[in-house]
């Protein structure tokens, strides 16, 4: 275990909760005293390690999303509609109606995810009152042009998921959700950074 | 200020903790122990119940962005950068030097954000290099791809920033940071729901 430690960089006492959080599987005993581990439990570290630290996980969460790639596969529509019941939402939904969001992706034409109605609609509902109090002035087209560039980002993505291998699809939706959200969110601050200098001037 | 307590929603305990903070203004004393506080009061409230709930900003860190919205207003693109040091980043930078980030940046022709080289820059690397050690199998024109969604959907936002007055840009922009982000993460996961459907079926 000390030589998994120092490949994986991970403290010895993390990886003992690890395996009994049940995150990373047993290594192979081969006494009383030594187990042996290879380069999947590596793997698994540095994928545990990534949930936490880069997708701002909980040790449950972490676990949650594991168990769902663990698991055996659905279809690709039904397996990203549970991985999203799964996975903790981007905000926590509140107890009101979610009228605000429906009437969104009603006039989105997001019929599927009106149906299906994850925690995440619940969410956005939310994250929508929540812009909505702070009187930012955004318009209705503004909040379509979200919807449609998420439907770009989407499109390609779901294009994209391995069709060969439902496992492949399993592992590529859920730690896309998780790992690539930080990537956009990056993504966006930095071109507004470009954008302001570009259209308004004031650089450099 | 149990009236105000009342009407915002929010308890005593808390609305003492945030006046102490300095989240919120004095109220105008009208005897030694009563203060008068009027919809101002409110509307402040709101919004630090929504940097807080919704944008998952603690509270040190909801201060630092009531005080950048507080603060004396500079160029509308010094202000971005700015804010963006500000803020607590999308994922917390680590040591390594930025270069895959910077790499993304260059082949998008971002210069102006490789110039600034805010928090974001670091906080981009980490997330790349989280998605390359879990093997996602993510190329190159798909993070491209990323880059122009989000340019389009900065571009509006800067695009629509108000330039009569630069207080009402700043809060447009500081808060437009915290409070779409959920808006746009939530509507990336229901528009996966939505396209997965439409593209490889099983749905209803």
């Amino acid at each position: 275990m000390s030589e998994l430690s120092a490949e994986s960089g991970v403290p010895v006492a993390t990886i003992k909760y690890y395996l009994r959080e049940g995150l990373l599987h047993d290594g192979e005993r081969v006494s009383k005293t030594r187990a042996s581990y290879d380069a999947a439990h590596v793997g698994r570290l540095n994928l545990i390690r990534a949930l936490i630290g880069v997708g701002g996980l909980g040790v449950q969460e972490a676990k949650a999303v594991l168990d769902e790639i663990d698991g055996p596969p659905e279809s690709l529509h039904e397996l990203i509609g549970s991985a999203y019941t799964r996975l903790p939402p981007v905000v926590a939904p509140a107890g009101a109606e979610p009228d605000r969001a429906l009437e969104l992706l009603r006039e989105l034409g997001w019929d599927e995810a009106i149906q299906e109605c994850t925690p995440d609609v619940a969410g956005l509902d939310r994250a929508l009152r929540a812009v909505e109090a702070a009187d930012l002035g955004l318009t209705r087209a503004d909040l379509i042009a979200y919807g449609r560039a998420m439907e770009a980002v989407a499109g390609t993505e779901v294009a994209a998921t391995p069709a060969a291998s439902l496992t492949a699809a399993v592992r590529y939706v859920v730690l896309g959700t998780v790992l690539v959200e930080p990537v956009l969110l990056s993504l966006r601050r930095l071109a507004h950074v470009e954008e302001s200098a570009r259209l308004l001037g004031g650089g450099g």
